[in-house]
């Protein structure tokens, strides 16, 4: 029998906390033969909430699960952590912008940095889903000391799982017929949807999606629905996204741990080491392989139009206003 | 490649729904292998927030995931279906019995039987999720011309998944340890948790659940638990099951179509056989084993002390007073 593997997740009893442990205490996440403890933190005032979560995973008698333990703080939620997941984070005021925003997680995720850095496993697997969830991820990863710098990223598996379905939907295959589109930059409305090494592999042929799709639709209404996907879905459902980020998140995790099968490119938002320019330590998306467990590589030598570099240095630009915002905190 | 298998749900854009649809489509249910077809139906009221939950379906790109139908009429809703999964019903309002809850829902579940019969694939294989589950089956089931009655099924799963649960808690094991609990009759508070049949196999041994269990806690505790169960998530959830329940309608459909692995039982509430006396064609939790993809039987042969027994008698009490009362529905 495997050891387990010990996953934090902050958020727990919210709504996309709520859609993340299940699949996760099934299997869906670490395989079918990878037993889990779930570590679920919460707010002290949704203690009740997480305990009820709790109560509902013991319900369902996964086979996989081999603990649920719950806290209302980081320090002890995070202990011995092998995956931190952090869901949970404040959720844009009225009238507050995006800058407010930033400023009220940030003491947030340098408390959690730290519970981390002083708790968890030392070569702790962190994803951080609350936005923004890049810069959250820079302060979390700015408190490390003993943990693998490169092991803090934030999630932008979701606008490249939007971004294959978009092109899925259009051609009318199964999305897994979609392969190496990937998302530049923050997880915000100046991400980077490029389709440059995506090709479409339907009916024994393997085509550029380039090729494969109309070029205006592409660079219209494909690229504004993959970057304001989020708020469309609030339309629709009258709540935020959900299922869908859990899953992604899932995806991330399970990417980098199990590998994609056929060596894929995934986006994930990681510390830049300067590759294309990107300024070093900036968690910023890239196209990446995952080498072995829990080891990606940035995909490195791809050539870039000045269209797309111009709008690369754009999603820099607001990253690194958001880490001047929050400079004080790293 | 093989065929889709398509998978009509009811209620999907409600709580239970939202759990159900995505861990279908990544496989949970049907196996890793099986593309799914999702035909997702709700009320004519609820059909925005639905286009959102589908949405989110093409936001996940799930590589089984080979189409996502909404519709807002059972008729269109189940064309071809060869799994329906019927989660939607009315919930009792304020002051309301449970009888007059039956009342209320027994002209749905006319209308998804008739639209069941008269739309699905021949040999369609229903569950019933939405409450009085046992009695809605029944009342879908008494439209069937076409579909096989034995194929109309109603959830306990859940139930038993809450019975090895406490159980493995109890002993501080994995809840893959706690083999063949099962459920009787009705899933209300006159269901009967048997764990006769159980045993604990853990650190190479094999016991039966009455011997490594207290028994004071298994005539006490442990059955009060099981039975009341629902209301203890809402005290703490603030709202209804509904990831638990999930899993539990994923768990039930998964093993009658692949199997338990290892021929364990399964609690399926059924048409009745006459097996133990209970009157032929209520829909009525029994110990099941599946004995090949979409067959089951119920088990043969058990001997039920006199305690066991009585209660079993006032499970089909109920069972029948639920039957009289829809009779003019049937």
């Amino acid at each position: 029998m495997k050891k387990p593997i010990r996953v934090a997740i902050t958020g727990a009893a919210g709504n996309i906390g709520y859609s993340l442990a299940f699949p996760i205490a099934s299997g869906a996440m670490l395989g079918p033969d990878q037993p889990v403890i779930l570590q679920l933190v919460e707010l002290p005032m949704a203690m009740n909430a997480l305990s009820g979560v709790a109560m509902e995973l013991d319900d369902c008698a996964y086979p996989l699960l081999h603990g649920i333990e719950i806290a209302d703080n980081a320090a002890q939620g995070f202990k011995d952590a092998d995956v931190v997941m952090l869901v949970g984070a404040k959720p844009r005021g009225p009238g507050q912008t995006r800058a407010d925003l930033i400023r009220d997680n940030g003491p947030i995720f340098t408390g959690q940095g730290d519970a981390i850095d002083q708790n968890a496993a030392q070569d702790v697997k962190v994803i951080v889903v609350g936005n923004p969830c890049n810069t959250n991820a820079l302060i979390a990863a700015s408190r490390c000391k003993r943990t693998p710098r490169a092991h803090y990223t934030a999630m932008t598996r979701l606008d490249q799982n939007r971004a294959v379905g978009q092109i899925a939907k259009k051609l009318g295959v199964a999305p897994a017929a979609v392969r190496d589109v990937f998302i530049w930059g923050n997880h915000s409305d100046t991400m980077v949807p490029d389709f440059s090494l995506g090709y479409v592999a339907a009916a024994g042929e393997k085509k550029p999606v380039a090729s494969a799709v109309d070029a205006a639709w592409l660079a219209g209404d494909f690229d504004k629905t993959v970057r304001t996907r989020g708020k469309a879905i609030i339309d629709a459902r009258g709540k935020s996204s959900a299922a869908s980020a859990a899953f992604a998140a899932i995806d991330h995790i399970h990417d980098w741990f199990l590998g994609t099968g056929d060596n894929t490119v995934v986006s994930m938002a990681v510390p830049s080491d300067g590759s294309y320019g990107i300024p070093e330590g900036l968690i910023y998306s890239f196209p990446c392989r995952i080498t072995g467990p829990w080891k990606y590589e940035i995909v490195q030598g791809l050539t870039i139009d000045a269209a797309t570099q111009a709008r690369i240095d754009n999603s820099t630009k607001e990253l690194l206003a958001e880490r001047e915002a929050v400079k004080d905190l790293l």
